[in-house]
């Protein structure tokens, strides 16, 4: 349903978030960082005392006790929202999504975007169906310096790309804390909840996702050895894969949720024929640029000289910190300004995750995890 | 005037901010951040059409065309802001701080608190004199590690304070970019409008302010060497300064408009009897801790070993980075949990940088100034 | 032949060396860096006059036509030379190695040890029937740091090992320089001088080495993907490894020397069920331990509180830093210290690379080789 | 006596370097890197018996009892000494020095100079009324990174040098570890072994140094504030200095033994109209230049790019890290270079620091230690 959104913040929706969420005050943050959006309605809990609880500590207008309720009533309010964010465990993405684009209401998701590769199929012929704008929230690819790398691949500074090196290690599920009340470890190890694989689909698919964006090249084969190294836990918690990409390069990409000291060490090191990238998101405003038998180059985030579409995601002078929420901002940025062209009546502009991304993210959590079950062999992509 | 600021989001009005502003959106992002506060309300630049513009640009209800009708006109409304946000040229600080307060309204001001000493001593008086919340921008204190390093001092981790290290160097005034156009630049190397001192008052101040900040320690005396490096530029572009604390301590203040290749090098090390800090903002997630004799330590923000004062500061798990926006939205954190006390009668607690703080940069600014033209020769600072 | 070796510098003499070599002359510092032996003797190259004049550029006292001329000669002199130091390209090393541990003298050989295999299990047992010293020059197990980290893996300081990252990526070889003169590029692609690997032997030897060095554990099995990026070249340049260890471990290993902007950068990671440990060869003072939920620790060189082993392998104070030469000086050091107890008739004590590292390393490539032929699937190294 | 010394390595003799000594055998190493000089002979210690065994532990082919023996045989011989190195405390450099030079040999001799203005004067005047090498262990403008520096600024990379910020912390007197037995601590906190200066004459000189060799600017005027923090300690342990340059650029230099947790932290940045330099001497192969606007770029030692001098005094391929030894013996290369010049009667090129630098040292010691002693106020060094 068009809304007229001219003059004014856009409003929106949160369904999730509730006690013992990380992400959904992320999605708040990032949703209202530019001031061109209000979260003012949600469905926060299950349990509708907490989730009245938790829209009232959010000053929110209005708290509904579930996203169906939510869905049909802002639909036919005057000042519904906008849009609604899901910021719930894997297996609520696809049902909430479901709803609310059903009633034409814009959605940004989290990733992955479903528990299975054919509900990814059904959302995107749904959202193919309608004119309507759906994000994903992969987030890492708002960073500016991402932008940047993608755009000196783009342009041939690296020559062919020969050799990818990604990365995604943290530590937070060393222990079976899961088992001791931790809710964001409940969930994404219960594959019920999380989908059929834990660590691949947590953070893995980021790693893919950021592989694809920045080089532009599609992983065809992997070959994938996942891990489970907690004793009890159901799905995997590491994992090492080789890769092939479409034009002939090959790559590592490795991830871990057991790896000691490792915080959220997202990296990625890129080698063409000509120069090699490198990127680490603990570091995100430096990004390194290595041209064979040249001085390395120190490019950081809103310098002058960085690219025309990096400088416009970024907010501050050059050495001043943008950090995670700013990245986050800008998927949301990116697609407030879709769902106001869109309002307009303007071509659309993309620059954000859509829901070809979140099918593409369960298809390499479906080959990940067949190639690993395989013994660790080669599958195709395809 | 007293309002019930219960159960929603405070209402922020800002003076200054307009176009051709820095500092104007980083407080409106850093006031919303935490969903505490939204700025509804703005008197944006002298200009009443450029006023209304940016005023529209941020979807305020209000726009006014001065400060002075701002103050009055908010005043009396029931649904008056609640606090103003000053983001103007500093000669402006002092009057709009002024008609703020005299009206009840709580004030977050931009650094340097005022042009003058004089100024500043009567902000104290007023501050003083009534039940008001006054924050100052000193936005670097709000960073987590900057909290985790004044605690560890505090606690005697290092012993007793030896030597300390502070920088601030920048390079966007290496070239007189105030003769082309750059407003940033132009007010802030017009002495009628910055004040005394040209880098010193803009970014040595928070050097100095941070050194004292995380020490605890006074700084007594200071003999320094203040530069005008770019030809026909009216205030000092450079400053180096030798230090002596209260306790016997020593110290090195170095800042600088013209380092080149800088971009906003905030930086601080501090030896005691017993170990060594080591932060930089452009870093500032990472604060190291040297132990003599042993390894160095890695502190990061948000880890389960940091103080409770700097998890509470911290907003997203480590490796997540935080950067300038979240460190400044702290103080808002900060000064906003106060504005709540202070409605709800309540102990205050701070923690952000006050009207006190405000008056000790000025009489750092004035000092360093008369050593530098008495031909760097040592002042008292008491 | 034993001689009394007291007293008096080690005479050591070198095969290989001359001009375009690298190595050779790394082996002449390494040896005599620690005033432990001196290099009087050569048979520096396969041509007599350019040997005579490498021989005259080193000041050395004895000039050979011939490796085998020289092994007999110094045998028979009283003051023939102790030992020899194998600097040659690969297919040479196991004649040479062969004909002096015939005369009984001591050898410092350069790896990979042999071509085949089975040159390799030879020279095991030439060695294994001698009472007689063989140092393989795997000089990175040399530097300080990596002694340190074997020793905390070793005490446990990690738990158990689960995952290693280890590296070695260079950019030398991304242009066919093999074709336009580059003798180190020529003999290091060229089968029949270099064995059946190209990159995977020149460094992902080492890279293996290093992996097996620290952590004590074998590789039971690799998937390995090599590949050849530069057209034309006859051997791999590039690759990519799956590893399993031992112990129920996984790890990753790439090496290349395609990858644009690298020089040297051997580094490995190593997480364990309590804690990780990170070394980077290019900045070698320095080893971080990442204990679970504790601040990361900077372990340097020559530090109090490193290890005995890895201070008795540290020459200088604590930020003085020490390179290459001084960890490749290492392995001379200790090998030196065994001849000389050799001959005094002590018992041996190790502690430097032999003759079954080099059987090892043998090992590791055929398998690798094999793997990738095999479409990149898993073999078993045992 | 000049002596022929084609076709050999230089002999050398060494005073000093006996028991508890650090820094002699870092000469000999030094001396000896490059395999065109051995360390033959020597007057290793004062006690006869301790400096005999010195001499056999270093297997040196004479020892002799005092250094006018040394001096007077070593002339004396056909194959004596062709140069000596002296290696002991500040206040027998002097005598020593004297005693050798008047028998024309060359010397290499430890920073700072001599024990007084006067000495060093005396110095200059014996060795520029001879035939004769006199080189001085500024070892640190022997990194290749750091003529690399120099290179770039005399090029007019930086344009017009502003502003210079150089220091030199360690820790390792924090304690008053002369009192437990530290030889190194004994002699260096001692104003009759050491001078007039204790940290400022230790380190503070390599600073300067480094200063003037890279910009090749001089400092015309300090105002020095030295402190003694360490109770009992009869010497400066810690300093501050402002600088003014011939230029009329300004610069810090701040040196300190008693910074806990620094190891030996020498570091300069340099700041001109146009760019930017940073070097950090425990990272000693990279050199960051940042030129104004532009990315930042990284030298790296032996890189293609490097300058001509830069490269000869590099011995390995990038990545494979050079430190302090190897920075040390270039000051050897050079030396033994013009000695051997001197000998075939060729020009001279220098490269090494020499005489005049050893009495602008003290002149550098002097007049920091007047100026502090008249409480921090400026004095000028010409």
């Amino acid at each position: 349903m068009a809304r007229d959104v001219a003059n004014r913040r856009l409003r929106a929706g949160i369904v999730g978030g509730g006690p013992g969420s990380f992400i959904g005050a992320v999605h708040r943050v990032a949703a209202e960082l530019d001031g061109q959006a209000s979260v003012i309605a949600g469905a926060m809990s299950r349990d509708p005392q907490k989730a009245q609880e938790a829209a009232a500590a959010w000053y929110l207008q209005r708290s509904y006790a579930s996203f169906q309720e939510m869905a049909e009533a802002e639909a036919k309010r005057e000042d519904g929202i906008d849009f609604v964010i899901i910021a719930t465990p894997n297996y609520m993405h696809f049902p909430v999504a479901k709803a609310f684009l059903e009633q034409g209401i814009h959605v940004v998701c989290d990733k992955p975007m479903t528990l299975t590769l054919e509900e990814a199929q059904e959302l995107v012929k749904l959202v193919e169906s309608k004119q309507i704008i759906f994000a994903l929230s992969h987030n890492y690819t708002g960073y500016p310096a991402v932008r940047q790398a993608r755009q000196m691949v783009r342009q041939g500074a690296l020559g062919d790309i020969r050799k990818v090196l990604v990365e995604y290690i943290q530590d937070w599920l060393i222990e079976p804390v899961e088992r001791s009340g931790n809710k964001q470890a409940q969930w994404r190890t219960d594959p019920s909840k999380s989908g059929v694989a834990g660590c691949v689909g947590d953070i893995g698919t980021h790693a893919e996702n950021l592989l694809e964006f920045i080089t532009g090249l599609k992983v065809t084969s992997l070959c994938a050895d996942l891990s489970t190294f907690v004793e009890g836990r159901a799905l995997d918690d590491d994992a090492n894969m080789l890769l092939r990409l479409e034009n002939g390069g090959k790559g590592v990409l490795t991830c871990s949720q057991i790896a000691a000291g490792e915080e959220n060490n997202l990296s990625i090191r890129i080698y063409g024929s000509k120069a090699g990238l490198e990127w680490h998101q603990q570091e995100p405003n430096t990004l390194l640029f290595k041209p064979f038998g040249q001085p390395q180059q120190v490019y950081r985030t809103n310098m002058g000289f960085m690219s025309d579409e990096s400088k416009a995601l970024s907010r501050l002078p050059a050495g001043h910190p943008e950090g995670f929420y700013e990245a986050f901002a800008n998927i949301y940025r990116l697609a407030i300004a879709d769902i106001r062209r869109l309002e307009r009546g303007q071509p659309l502009e993309g620059g954000y995750p859509t829901v070809q991304d979140g099918l593409r993210g369960l298809q390499f959590i479906v080959k990940a995890v067949e190639s690993s079950q395989h013994g660790a062999t080669w599958v195709s992509l395809d």
